[in-house]
């Protein structure tokens, strides 16, 4: 797997120091690639007039039909910011909505325990974060079982080596083994143990919140998380046009730490949203809106994404769909929004309905990737492990779309033109019926021209047969597992990570075994 | 699958005419699709200034370097045209290139023994066209062997009941047990027999492509194919600019029938181009502008199509890759050069590299069909079946490409605006935590606004598991297999039917049995 002309960080804890000779032979990442910043322009769909009609019919809804918040704090809140209550429905007029979402700063800095791997996230600058919250995993012998521990700390390690990835997420997928009230505790600790890289919140209670507020005050300084952001959290909208409590007390917790939360609607196009594309972005912009404007309510000018996770439902069985097209044309639309709101913007990349890293994953997969990346997505999730509509991270899968990040990374990286005039020097050189490979800009060339994957396969027929006749499902699994041989612990410093674990164990003693 | 909202064509020679309603149920396509206006807009990867770059440079290769034409009446068309040549060197000048480019017209109509089956080419009119040439199939029962007779019937039998396949090409797959000299005889009759769509000459010699001409003029009418487009042909520039004298005289014989040309160089970029995809651009676009200005040597205002076949070669082991992100990226290049002579272009969707229907395959093929939608590609080749570079043809990837084919035609229309106000109307009907799915907006939409892939699974996991588990390969196949069981051939007149035996017949004797 070659690496874009990105600047290559050595490890930071490689053992010995070592020189990056044999083992970068043997093909393990040992770059880590720094934002994304995008120099490929945005795609538009659509033009201007048809993003304002979406715009108006968002704010209609707001103004006419209004929005759950089923929280007393968040109802007290609108209520002094003068918005229309009844009860727990809140009208917002257009006035209010769009002085609130303004306030929402258009770029922010993502930190990492390891500076390094700091990222900046809004306007030209994307990053890619692995899938969040699989119960199930489909394994390295290709069994698809429940989720473990052991299972959450490869994927973090994984995420970690992964050039092309900028966070290890948080619960990639669950460890059911751990009694759900303590799980929470094991997550963060896995995502900062196995990876210097930035991270996510848990947002099942505001409890649980505010322990993974603590476990990141105990890595980076209690201080220094109540203003800086070190870790993003999701926030659904419960469409139609409800935001619940449980997701209101993790934004209370969040947004009052300056972190920043993702306000996305999940959205199953057709059943929680009308059978019409454009009907279902109108509906989930004014639901994500919302969300926006109350998170300025806690914290004006509290870093925020604003987003959606939109699949289409198969009209015939209410199953959700993955990469269809019509989920890419609703991201041109969600991504033309952001923009016109100035706001950093999450969507999704890999995630796909397959339940196998099959012909099915990646038809899926390379749909809404290729869509994400020209809308001028952000924060680019669900981009590595995601299988079956969330319910499976596999580890063929992971190791797949790892790679193909990077492919995607030089993609939005843009065509370089620095080199065309001795390019077409090579030409002239080589004149009719030559072949280039043994020119001078061929050799110095060689090895950044042109993305070339690892597993993926282009050899020929007869050398793939003798070497088993794999295909790219039975390849990924044994990239994953030559990855995992190779990891190295980004060691945390000695009194941090007591630290977490005295405040693991405290609050395992703390906590019930189950859910009262 | 469902259809996007086309007009739906009866086949031609259904059985007693019967009814619609029960084959619909069982899946098979009943609609063929018009011609695909596209209504989006195209994407334009980098500004105007860098498009003209790459023309000047193209145009300077032309003037200095030149082009070879390796046959005597090439030759002395270009030295009466006021070329300068030196033996079977030919360097152009931009003014006497850009005026035979500007010949050829900016769209042609591509006329198929079906009028129902009739394309337009050229400006928003794309066609989607099944690959072309492969030695091996990977067959029903998932084996890889050599084509025969029986496996091209059965890919022009699928090519002709998939909707959004607007051509049988030809060649698909290689009758390999036909002798070489007798096979081309046999390819035009299978295409013309099995399906009523447009289809693809024969190129490998002079001789061949007469009887390309021949079995058409049977079909057509001798007088008719000598001046209207029934017909494409693909002529390859050998990279680097030779034009040799089999596509001369290929060209020779169907330009002079104004048939439409392809007239692109089949480039491995790093290898017979120079390793930057901005070099291999520029290239390339002079190799074509060579070929598309001689044409109009042999028949001026002949249509023809401009493009190419460019894939990027694995540096390490001099493979050539399938859908990696330069191969996108080189497109959006070729695709503004085309808007810039205002030429219909060809391009590639769905070839990769993978030997299986897996994932490889699907990353690959979505890659590059995303790119050919997007950057306004008019002749979508190589969208059916391609496996292995081109040295396979699959019936599953056949099937998945034709189901896929649909979901694009879908995009490539647009979003549709028209039922938004009743999309939002039933928001306000449903309000917060309601469903959908009864709502007057969603019944009267149910069937068009998604669209249903059938290969893919989105079922649950334990019905996915009590169906088999199968991959999306494995059911390729028997969506392949299923489709072929309900074939209903689209007769040709009897008279033209023996027209063509006995043509063959005599042909057949009149060749020899193996190449002298």
């Amino acid at each position: 797997m070659n690496a874009p002309a990105v600047e290559v960080t050595e490890h930071a804890n490689r053992r010995g120091g070592g020189r990056l000779g044999r083992k970068a032979l043997r093909g393990i990442p040992m770059a880590s690639f720094p934002t994304l910043v995008r120099k490929i322009p945005v795609y538009e769909m659509v033009p201007d007039e048809a993003v304002e009609l979406i715009h108006e019919e968002s704010l209609l809804i707001l103004e006419e039909v209004g929005c759950e918040f089923r929280d007393d704090e968040a109802i007290a809140l609108w209520k002094a910011a003068g918005a229309d209550v009844s009860e727990t429905r809140v009208r917002i007029d257009r006035a209010l909505l769009m002085e609130l979402v303004s306030k929402v700063p258009p770029e922010f800095t993502l930190n990492a325990r390891n500076p390094e791997r700091t990222v900046r996230v809004g306007g030209k600058n994307s990053i890619f974060v692995p899938m969040y919250g699989a119960p199930y995993v489909r394994d390295l012998d290709n069994n698809r079982r429940y989720g473990t521990l052991a299972d959450l700390n490869n994927f973090h390690k994984l995420a970690y080596m992964a050039p092309a990835l900028h966070s290890s997420s948080s619960v990639i997928c669950e460890p059911m083994e751990i009694a759900v009230p303590k799980r929470h505790l094991h997550i963060i600790h896995s995502a900062l143990k196995h990876s210097d890289k930035p991270f996510m919140g848990i947002v099942t209670s505001k409890e649980r919140a505010e322990d993974t507020m603590a476990m990141a005050g105990i890595v980076f300084g209690e201080d220094y998380v109540r203003d800086n952001p070190v870790l993003v959290s999701i926030t659904n909208c419960n469409s139609p046009l409800v935001w619940d409590a449980t997701m209101l007390d993790a934004m209370k917790v969040y947004a009052r730490h300056n972190q920043p939360l993702i306000l996305a609607p999940f959205a199953l196009c057709g059943a929680s949203t009308s059978a019409s594309a454009v009907g279902a972005v109108a509906q989930v912009n004014a639901e994500a809106l919302a969300g926006v404007a109350f998170t300025q309510l806690l914290r004006p000018g509290s870093p925020q994404l604003y987003g959606q996770f939109m699949v289409t439902v198969d009209m015939k069985t209410g199953a959700p769909m993955g990469g269809t097209p019509e989920a890419a044309q609703m991201m041109y639309l969600m991504g033309a929004l952001a923009r016109k709101y100035r706001l950093p913007w999450r969507t999704s990349g890999f995630h796909v309905g397959s339940k196998l890293n099959d012909a099915q994953a990646g038809y899926e997969a390379n749909m809404l990737m290729h869509a994400a990346i020209l809308a001028g997505a952000n924060y680019i999730w669900h981009s590595a492990g995601w299988l079956e509509a969330g319910l499976s991270c596999g580890y063929s899968k992971f190791a797949t779309d790892c790679e193909q990040l990077v492919g995607w990374y030089k993609y939005a990286g843009g065509l370089p033109f620095d080199d065309f005039k001795e390019a077409m020097a090579a030409v002239r050189e080589v004149g009719p019926q030559g072949h280039f490979l043994g020119t001078k800009h061929t050799l110095e060339h060689f090895e950044s021209a042109f993305f070339i994957p690892s597993i993926m396969d282009f050899n020929s027929y007869e050398q793939w047969k003798a070497e088993g006749a794999k295909d790219h499902d039975t390849r990924g699994r044994e990239k994953a597992r030559n990855m995992l041989a190779d990891y190295e612990e980004p060691k945390l410093d000695e009194g941090i990570a007591e630290g977490l674990k005295d405040f693991i164990a405290r609050r395992e003693e703390a906590l019930p075994n189950s859910v009262s």
